[in-house]
């Protein structure tokens, strides 16, 4: 019987923005202060966290002098030392600044373009110098609202261009980093380029060098446009592309809630921490999120908390539903075989394919079997209550 | 001044299952009397359109005898020979038998899948056999409610499968497909897979065959999802992979509604009409919507023909936006060349990564400017309505 | 320990629409046989359910002689005392037949708008005699895709004439309905007038006899709109409005899903149990949801058992909610109570609001406070899922 | 030949913080200076602007003492009267404190709740001494994402509460208050109590003195849920409750745009705009929007013109859709009358309900009609796109 403590090797992370949101909102101001990033690494580490993520301007203000980031920089490092605490991953804030207010990489000035990936070039050297060996890119302000303006072909060439030179620089640099694209379909743009999880899959296709490319899927960012984000997840794993992931939850089809893990859809985090556990996915479980706005510190707390303690108790069931003897026979009758035509559809070859053709269907009959999707369904509902 | 008339070589189409919609749905009796096929292409040449497009049992019922499909297939052939329509797109109809209830290519029943597989080399043999250089795959029915039955990589190795077969299979018999995959996020499945343009391009790029396979994207179905569909089909087009489109319109978040071309989203049809025209698509433009269910048959022609002339009426409105000074004007300034620093980023070298980290940028000025996007997007809205 | 067998005295009921769906869908032909109503009364019966509910054509066809009418009604009345089922619900169908395809009560033809009253009050006869007190009107065809057609105010008007005419026809025949609006935001039409229940309870104040209608709100139904459905039934209650309810499952932003009741939003169905429970609701608990069209029979009596034994389960699971002392601990701390200003806003009086206005607040200080609901919502998600 | 040149007569009024907006939002910085109240009223007046709207806070600091509140009144009433601008809608900031970050009216904390009223009290003074007429309530905070906290049968009884109690101060004062609510369906909080317009109307029922109280419906937030907010307003309208309107754009299933009106849904636009003014709508026509964060304070103003002047089109447009003879045509002959039927229904009697049922409908041929909606909608949008 598991106790659903947290500890390192169960690989949560959370990121400084995280924990460390102020609580502020398009109609309100900020509700909580802020806190140190020492503080927050002591925190999480008691708590039983893995590691923690950072933006460079969570750590490193945008107008540090060198001699400040360095301060900064030698304080943080030792917390984590202290802490025992990681940063897997890092990223670059390419949204917050004034500057990037009409995009970052796909902005229409040229020298905008420049500097964010100069930007971004700085943010990869302090990433590699804290140990973080992936690196995400969300491309908030990527998008538009008035396609008058930019042409959406210059915008993914300009996209790609950008992408295409970091991973260059990190190659130079030998940083070793593997790349993440974190897809969104809006806010805070109308409506953002390489919007969900397959844009992006789809996207890594046209790059110089797509291997080292790959996916940050988040839970609210699919979820907010409908669609179901444990597909979404299959299919970067099918690509070999999940290369990080962001835990949180969402209602579908309104703002970008990131509630805490498990708050709202709770089949589909099980389904979700199922695919990750059966998938044999080893990076880490990183809950982007954060706790609700009404809340003070101590809240803040309850919140990271009950992320980890919702994916662990999740995990437990999804193992359960492994050995649940009346549900894998189920979902074995589900899944009817047959040796040989498998063997003709798996390969083309012209016997095959005229074997195939040959071959009589008994339409009605096989049309007429129930696959049995409701009880099996309702019996994961209720594994899910707690009452199996 | 254009009079809006569509010509052949506008390239209209229309699907026999449009134009042909008997007006059921989930909630109702069909309210229109089926017409013959034929009817339909004389109809439809009358109009002014270019070609037809069919599902195997458009034409073909799925249980018709070698000699009633000869006799089906000759009157066919013979319309469009007198009506000098042409075919061409064709496709499979995977999904109204209820054979095909839990899915086709990823069936959980192996004769299923198979029976889908055959279903479609026979459809191919139509298809080609009527001319058509496109084959298009909807999967419809590929999807789940149930996310406990078929495990998602499961179902994404069996469609990869049938896709890679029936790509040999076209080569082996000389077809020449280029194969347009559909998405749609959902309906009639609760979550399909592959779910919008992005997923489609990303799963692409795991097949045996890549350069074979693009995109048929439909206005409708990434609308349905919230997503911007301009830049859907922006994102194919740079990837070299709009083998075909489908235009109607829709209302986000809500059932398939398939209505007339600019019947809803009059900005997104415009900006999907200048993509189309001004990046030299030579393609089909086929109309995948329907009439009302409320209209008799001769809203059915209105129908089309308002499909058409709204296509003409942008087009013509695409010109004028090339060809209007200040709206050009604007958008020249809008794009703010440097082409120093343009150098710099297009190709990464080592020396170019030094010379942009050494440059420095005024953050604040840069964020300063106001690119104009309201006067430009005013600008477009008065033009649209015909008071420029 | 419960066992969770619904009993008569849990009132579920099922439409014979539900249980009777024959899976038809835009895309896909009918994947299940009929079933006679007669065989779902005893089956239902079996199954533990408190009634059944029915359109009139669910029952009798549309066509049918009054002798036909007569033999229909003798074996159903029959089936009905042998099973001990009532009937506490009945309904017309204004949508199926092609006459109602533009609408019934508000059909811009005054020939249609009549029928379907003449319609109604015959249907009204019907149920009466099977003994329902409740009256459902569905406006599903009442709506528009073009809104250049019909003028909505006119629409309303139509609407509002047929309620009141059909509310004294059901007084004049002393039958003592109380008829139920349910509310739908669209599909079958692209905008259903009155579409959620606020709107209901909006018309319903515009009514000659208000105190005659009240809702008939349905989970699937606002949650297709995004909302709460939790907030629109205890508007409802709050509003004296409550007189039948229609439970099933969905997710947001697509189209009608009727799935299982608990199969997609649990902690909602939740929440909705507990309001019910907690607030003394009397009436049927109706299951207005279809197996999946991918089930045979066997899957339909998966689906009916399981919604029964969701609710039963959920309902247990509010008792443990209500006497968890730890979660009604918070529950009282978050409900910060003070005597003196509550007297004060209580009701109007000059001297209550001097009173109010001079009062000094620390708005600081309350602002500080957290309220703790991270907490009390991670404590709900464990009870829901067993592990309190 | 209009030149579509916004004058006072034509009631366009904007809120201090639409204009005023400073371009910050969840994941950025502000990219516009603030601009003081007198200067927008110069600037608005300058446009030919009639009105301009405020919360209390957007010209009194919450902070503000005596002397300060009295001298920014002072100036700001000298501006209005060298402007000629009035102040015809007042409102209060319930949202922006952090005292409010769980809610106002029903705040789960007594003092909170009595606070906000407090608030009202001398905002409702401040907006007396403007001239307002119009008081505005948008529960924005008033809603959850934790619905195991706040019971909403409460929250509605506290929001009752505070409603009847400042609907009496008003009397009380002799302000002469029109109170309008404006609901919204989410954001800033996960689910806002009153969702859409119809909650309002249905909660309107239940105060005590609902005469006092009508709408202020938004289209932006009527559109986030998916709603038509033609039919919306139009129930409004109906029900005699339009009493202010605040227009903008948006697209549906994401988060509050506030787009520049007509920038997004043309069509719903125009029929907006001709509901107004063909039903002699004769309030303010509210600009609740703001420009875009990309651009700078000469983006504002080409906002606020673009606002006015599409406003000042489409009215146009409508004034041309009622002289369209061919338009016109086809709405006479969709509107099937029949003078007897419709005596029988209008009014029940026994008699009438007797004849009604006597009555023989052809059903079939009542269903063949076909309505010529397509056609009617395709002229609608060809008159919307100039090209009539």
């Amino acid at each position: 019987m598991s106790n659903y403590n947290p500890q390192p090797e169960h690989k949560f992370t959370f990121g400084l923005w995280t924990v460390g949101n102020i609580g502020r909102d398009p109609f309100g101001n900020p509700t909580r202060q802020p806190l140190s990033p020492e503080y927050i690494v002591y925190k999480l580490a008691q708590l039983g966290a893995y590691g923690v993520n950072l933006h460079d301007n969570d750590l490193i203000p945008i107008d540090a002098t060198k001699a400040e980031r360095d301060k900064i920089l030698r304080n943080f490092k030792k917390a984590l030392r202290d802490s025992g605490l990681v940063v897997p991953m890092a990223t670059t804030n390419l949204f917050a600044d004034p500057v990037f207010k009409d995009g970052a990489f796909t902005n229409a000035n040229a020298k905008i373009r420049a500097y964010a990936i100069q930007k971004t070039m700085h943010a990869m050297d302090l990433g590699a110098e804290l140990g973080a060996k992936i690196y995400v890119f969300w491309g908030g302000r990527e998008g538009a609202e008035v396609d008058a303006g930019m042409n959406t072909l210059d915008a993914l060439a300009y996209y790609r261009e950008a992408l295409n030179f970091l991973a260059e620089y990190s190659e130079a640099q030998g940083y070793g980093y593997k790349f993440a694209l974190e897809p969104k379909p809006n806010e805070p743009r109308g409506d953002i380029y390489l919007p969900v999880v397959g844009a992006a899959l789809g996207f890594i296709a046209t790059l110089d060098k797509p291997h080292l490319f790959g996916l940050n899927p988040e839970f609210a960012h699919e979820t907010m446009a409908g669609l179901n984000f444990v597909h979404a997840v299959a299919q970067a794993i099918d690509a070999g592309k999940l290369f990080h992931i962001d835990l949180n939850d969402q209602k579908m089809g309104r703002f970008d809630q990131d509630l805490r893990f498990g708050a709202e859809n709770l089949k589909a985090a099980f389904f979700l921490v199922k695919l990750l556990e059966d998938s044999g996915y080893q990076g880490p479980r990183h809950f982007d999120a954060h706790a609700l706005r009404t809340e003070d510190e101590a809240g803040v707390w309850e919140f990271a908390r009950g992320c980890m303690r919702t994916y662990l108790i999740l995990k437990e069931k999804a193992r359960q539903f492994n050995q649940d003897k009346e549900i894998q026979a189920l979902i074995k009758a589900y899944k009817v075989q047959d040796a040989e035509l498998s063997k003709l559809t798996r390969k083309f070859s012209k016997r095959n394919a005229e074997a195939l053709k040959a071959r009589k269907f008994n339409r009605g009959m096989l049309a007429e079997r129930g696959p049995g999707l409701e009880r099996l369904d309702q019996l994961t509902v209720e594994l899910l209550m707690g009452v199996r």
